[in-house]
């Protein structure tokens, strides 16, 4: 019994298989396998070993990208997703929230390279530096008054910004490190497509100053020409 | 003289290149040139003969794809569009208005292979059945409810139908046969990004049965298994 | 016994892989796993409970795309067809009949890209208007006299028409609509290339008129322009 | 004078671009310009300086791949070509003839990513050894019977070979070595599609044994393990 | 005289296109246009206006990509480089040196998808964090001793860090945040692959604490959770 | 219990599945599975029945491509090779010896598309003809002096070819055939980055004179145009 569970772990985790290219699809539709195991194995009546499941945590079970779902089993509900009216919670340092429409919301999404998102930016909220390693975003304002921008490569770093109001669309080219912020004393919405199934998100702050474990002190010390002090203090 | 501006015009033919990709980038931005040659030659101070200018359309001219500006000349205003929150006229038989946020509209889109429409539709108006050949579209309902659907490939031709409301968003998988219509009787408008620069918009009703030339009547009997005088009718 | 074999559905289920994109292969060869596994289980001696395997009929297993024979096992068959000279069966309403030569007939075409069909017409037959989704196809008349066309997308819906005699090539761009017809009064036979693995069809008639469940009637009646009786007709 | 004709050299050398790419399409068609110079030139009525027109032979003209033609220019012909049932001239050592049909011969290939080729064979003919750095090849037999094989890479070396009948398919897989032999006393006749706008040749013998100025003699009789007199005989 | 050169000025505006993907490339070799106009000018024996030539440096004229040099005219030099083994000057505040090797150095490299940096490393010099938004990076150490390491995007932002010797080889995958600093009291020195023609350089510091113009204070201040003052000492 | 080694083998047989291609990644990382069956088998704690185990040599699994290891279990490790310092056996006839670092050696690389090898070269030793026909090379010499060429398509076939000294840099495109030979008497070595996941190699001498199983002498010896025994020295 233990071993066709792990026979069953060996089938988890040896078919995880991720999506290498963003290339065009190669088939109509690839509903992605839910990506919680337990309610697949559910649908096909599998009681499992508790502790097998209960301890792999759905988000952790590594199916993703091209695995497709029997076909006659798709339904409309595959290609559609509801609550992208809903306000984010924006109470947090930064001010601002990602509701991200994906794969995960929308399981037909699997292979189409698309991907939405709603932002939602408390007053003078911020969506603070990042970049997308694989895909460009388009981003339009529905609500308030947002300040963007997006800075070039080296050497000229280049920054282009702008002030949108309602209605106004701006695009940040893919990989480059760009922001928003509330330009307002309201709150501000703004909904972003991005031209990945898997765009990533690379928020500097964190990943500069804040990896798991940190970049040594004195080298970024050194990277930004400050004292130690002051990079403890980022 | 008027060699001189045959060479110009030798220029402008020989230099219209179209994009035959929509992968990654390989530069951060390429911002394409003006569509309209008048304003680029004027930039550079060139008076031209009216008539060569004046009866080449500004939409005519075949500069397009990877044509990129002088990066000097490059302002934010180029990832820059404003006016997604104006509606769209309505007033045609179909009932519907798809206004385009693309390279035209932000050259800066150049290369970045993402594209932007909002769609108005009056009441019970119709955007109708249609094909993207060369991307997915992802919809999102800002106002009002519509009924959305897509049909797959051979031999299964199977309709996946929704009706959304405000917050909903629905995929169109690339190249499927889709459709929209507004669900009530007040006022829809929906925003939906494709995945390509170029994605094209095939409209069944206008390729089939109102190509110039036209379709031979009988081959479109034939194929629909109907008789003439309905295909005349359609 | 009954978890074994749904341990088999899960194996089944969850590797069925699709290819995600027609780009350059990236290894020599990758000979797919037959279509059917009953032969591929039956190759590793294992019984199956019937009811399983006869429920789920060989064109309905998910198993396709990237999965690769083991290599020791490939033979030139796996790169063979014979057959392309058979005439297809073209009595039905249509007058026409494609025979495919894709990774099904050759396991060896798995991620090379191409696809071949034979396409034979009877007297005045035709192949009604489609689309591939997915891929460019170039046609060669071996046999008679065909009218061909396409038309390319909006705004201008231009019909490119050609009749083609024996010898004659003709290409249909991607995704863009297209037909044969026979010209003349006896069989007719083409060869045609399409330039990806599964390009897809969409049959005007079938996936406007015809699908499962139908679009409905007014929305048709809306979008060309007619009244519900001709859709009925349609 | 003279210098406006070095403007149109400039204008020419410049705008040689080259399709980098052989992915999908970004517009519906771009048909290519001629390749010869002197036709699109006479075309805008320009008169040009003998010397640099005649010494620069058409084929030389460094203008291919993206180049579109004004889209109002082009006609059906564009697409069409006619000639592949003609038998190629196959007296030459070899006994093989290949008929191309690309964008040279086809305008309206350019940027769709495949190609095709009639291969004539005398009794006993053969189409050497040689790969398509570019692209898969999948071959019908028309007429008579032809041996086939390819040769797959390090370090397996395997060779899969068939004899091929009338109405037979098969395929050579992108980059690999392959060749094809007639097999009877009469004419063989074969159409081939390769999945590249400019798959490429390169013929073993020529390319090892036969390059402009040749590979030294000692580095291929120690390549091959024969001696310098051996390599002179090849 | 003057609209000659304005001509040509346009000929060079019009003609820069860029590459817009990394794919394959559709020919054997297309080596870049010099980019300096000045010298393929010359080839051509125009003289030109001075200051027209004078005034744009050569490194601002937009001719990059796909333009192929007349194949004639191709050497062997066009795809040679001669200076790897040179040390780079790390006489600067980071105390590292990057040496090109890319289309500009090789032009035969155009299309090829590759490049190629030597780093040198003065004692305890930094490579600081920065990003490659399109090309994952392979470096491997010549000499010395390099602590390296990249983070991985959101939530996880994993760092793995390694100390490399001689011999050693890392890679950094494409787009994420990485780095490298020397590890010990001599010099060192690393050679790098990467998968891109144009991979682009975002140096963390530049683009966030030193773009042009700066991103406000107050927005970085925010993003980095510190006041004003640790913003303007980064 | 055979049942249960079966369904293993089934696991094994029908999760092996090979990458399509080498655009770019869609996830930060995607370490692979060890392409040692045993290793990943006894993570999970399963003993296996020993003959099923050593009757497939590791090295025969088709486990490759696009498995991604759990990313719980990723480690610096796997992104790091150390070794390329160390000289390779040139002890063989042709006198060189290549060291690969791929997803072998590093499972990180895995959909990274890039790969590395360190070539020695014996005193004259050769690297004999041979194409990547997925990949373009760029070469750096690190020791010594190296002869190198390569060979251009039909029908030109333009050998270019360079003597390289230390710190000298040679690319060889995609697909085409090429060299290198240790132009002195001492050791040479060159460190090489190739563009693909998965190359391949094609020895022309192995491929055309060394497959399995051969082809026929005398098509050989028409293709060269010399007699049979010259094809059997070969």
């Amino acid at each position: 019994m233990a071993s066709r569970f792990l026979f069953l772990g060996l089938l988890i985790a040896t078919c995880s298989i991720s999506l290498a290219s963003d290339s065009s699809p190669l088939q109509d539709i690839c509903v992605a396998y839910p990506h919680d195991p337990g309610s697949w194995m559910k649908v096909l009546g599998i009681r499992l070993m508790e502790d097998l499941i209960s301890s792999t945590p759905s988000e952790d079970v590594p199916v993703n990208g091209l695995a497709c779902k029997d076909p006659r089993l798709v339904r409309a509900n595959d290609f559609f997703f509801s609550g992208l009216d809903l306000p984010g919670d924006t109470s947090n340092p930064l001010g601002s929230k990602v509701t991200p429409v994906n794969v995960v919301q929308i399981p037909g999404l699997n292979t189409l390279g698309i991907y939405l998102v709603r932002i939602d930016y408390a007053p003078w909220g911020i969506n603070p530096p990042h970049t997308h390693p694989r895909a460009t975003e388009l981003l339009t304002v529905i609500e308030g008054s947002i300040e963007v921008g997006f800075v070039t490569s080296n050497p000229e770093n280049n920054l282009y910004t702008k002030i949108l109001e309602e209605g106004d669309v701006f695009v940040f080219p893919e990989g480059l490190v760009h922001f928003q912020r509330n330009n307002g004393s309201s709150n501000a919405v703004a909904i972003a497509a991005l031209r990945s199934q898997n765009p990533g998100v690379i928020t500097i702050a964190n990943a500069v100053f804040g990896s798991n474990p940190a970049i040594p002190d004195d080298l970024l010390a050194k990277s930004f020409q400050v004292d130690n002090k002051t990079i403890d203090l980022m």
